[in-house]
């Protein structure tokens, strides 16, 4: 199986997913276009926020950074007159340390990747989408930004009028045979402009999605209109889309089987079957972990059944 | 005034100097010849003990990291599999990668200590003898080691064969004309052979040290056939040096004008100075900040005084 995650979102529903399927057999690739660099250490913080969350180590509240975490080295940082807005915990940056001396040592991501899930005990496979650096940029009306400088420094306030990948057009090495390989491949309820749009954006990504056998399911990320987590409503009206799981199966269209959508949108569900994928409707918010197991259960068994597409 | 440093025994002198003098006429070249990466930060050990020192921040018991510091990120580091022998404490952490930082970004080590003294409240200029890369290596009966290994990895258990200094060649833009332009030149009472040894070695050092007018004193780390802090009598001892103040001066013997030895040696001063330098006895144990004033107080008189040499 396998899993186009972004961060949060995709990993309260990984969590689910290991529950319904032997963690062995799971693939996710992660979107990397978040990555960032700050005071020097390669930060990925979709694929930290799904190794924690895997870990059983993550901040429940926040759905990102370690539990408990403290912040020791940050405020010496700032004392030392660092901008220090992106938040580091402190058994958060020893990871970011690790990962840093490792690229530094000519380790790719995939290879740091492997053996930061191995040292936390995560047994699924864990894949970031390339190996090269990408840069998620988001234009507003102060121009172009760096993801990181509109999600967190600036707090999502800005209108996104557009947004361009730079860097990596190629996907990590086994991305491509694990969408050809996978029986079920599943899009996590993640931001589909920027967490699932980058991946989708290296190249052959979209085709592998297209040309598979196996059914795709996508779990919608919005849900009465609104975005299950961050700026993903905000982000599909300024850029023109509908703020919906139609509109999500829009962007999804030349490869989606399967469209899972919130009871509150169940009326939408002939609107997305009229343009091709089935429409499973089910309970999408994940209060808790047996939400999670419920929804992940729902996405395996609708994928199990004949794919309208 | 110019005081060459190696890390603890110069730190404490230090202190006792900025009680005695304005702390802003003071330069202190430090040795980075102990300098070493770990997690693929640059750490600066000798010149970090006495930015923390001056800034009031040192562990007084250990005499190097900060006060109360805690270790949260190593412990998370070594669960990820890292070596690590080599202390780090989270608050000494933030040193290290705020250094790293700025020089992946370019800046000069001697701009990195400059701003990690301004922002520490450091007053005295802190200058490191090279600006390029000095790696101290010991041969010992295990081969060559890099002098971390030796020192702290392998607890300066091995006999020191042989000493040399890989890399940098030159010192640090600002060394020469402080040595020609000081009123006083201080040698802390460090390691001669690994702490003011590297110092010694940069191109120009030794003969900026003979040429200079103004008087040079050396404070002896050695006190009754003992070092004041580490390993420097059994590294005398296995070098061939006499392991006394008259053996220290001997090292220094080609720009040393004035020697201060501890009253335990005062047997030695007509040996000492026999051979050249004058020799001026003083409680040389560093027990307290009254018995740093003091030390520091006595070099500097004893500086005063017309040099013999």
């Amino acid at each position: 199986m396998v899993v186009l995650c972004g961060g949060v979102g995709a990993a309260r529903f990984l969590e689910g997913v290991v529950r319904v399927v032997d963690a062995q057999s799971l693939t996710a690739i992660v979107n990397v276009g978040d990555d960032a660099e700050f005071h020097g250490l390669h930060v990925s913080p979709d694929i930290d926020t799904i190794l924690y969350t895997l870990a059983g180590l993550v901040d429940p509240d926040q759905g990102w950074g370690v539990r408990g975490d403290t912040h020791l080295v940050q405020t010496e940082l700032a004392r030392l007159g660092r901008d220090t807005w992106f938040q580091l915990g402190d058994r958060d940056l020893a990871t970011h340390i690790h990962r840093t001396a490792l690229l530094h040592e000519g380790v790719p991501p995939t290879e740091v990747t492997a053996r930061l899930a191995r040292s936390l005990g995560v047994r699924a496979r864990i894949l970031p989408a390339s190996d090269e650096r990408q840069a998620t940029m988001v234009r507003t009306d102060r121009g172009w930004l760096p993801f990181q400088e509109y999600f967190v420094h600036r707090r999502q306030q800005d209108d996104v009028r557009e947004v361009r990948f730079d860097g990596a057009a190629t996907p990590a090495p086994g991305v491509i045979d694990a969408i050809g390989d996978a029986r079920v491949i599943l899009v996590a309820p993640s931001n589909p402009i920027v967490s699932i749009g980058p991946i989708l954006a290296l190249a052959g990504v979209r085709a592998a999605l297209a040309r598979t056998q196996a059914p795709v399911v996508a779990i919608s990320p919005i849900v009465g209109g609104e975005a299950l987590k961050g700026p993903a409503a905000a982000m599909l009206a300024s850029l023109g889309h509908e703020v919906s799981p139609a509109g999500v199966a829009r962007l999804y269209a030349d490869f989606l089987d399967v469209m899972v959508l919130d009871e509150r949108d169940a009326a939408l569900a002939p609107r997305i079957e009229s343009a091709g994928p089935r429409a499973v409707v089910a309970p999408a918010i994940m209060r808790d972990l047996a939400a999670k197991e419920q929804l992940a259960r729902i996405a395996i068994d609708a994928a199990g059944a004949p794919a309208v597409a």
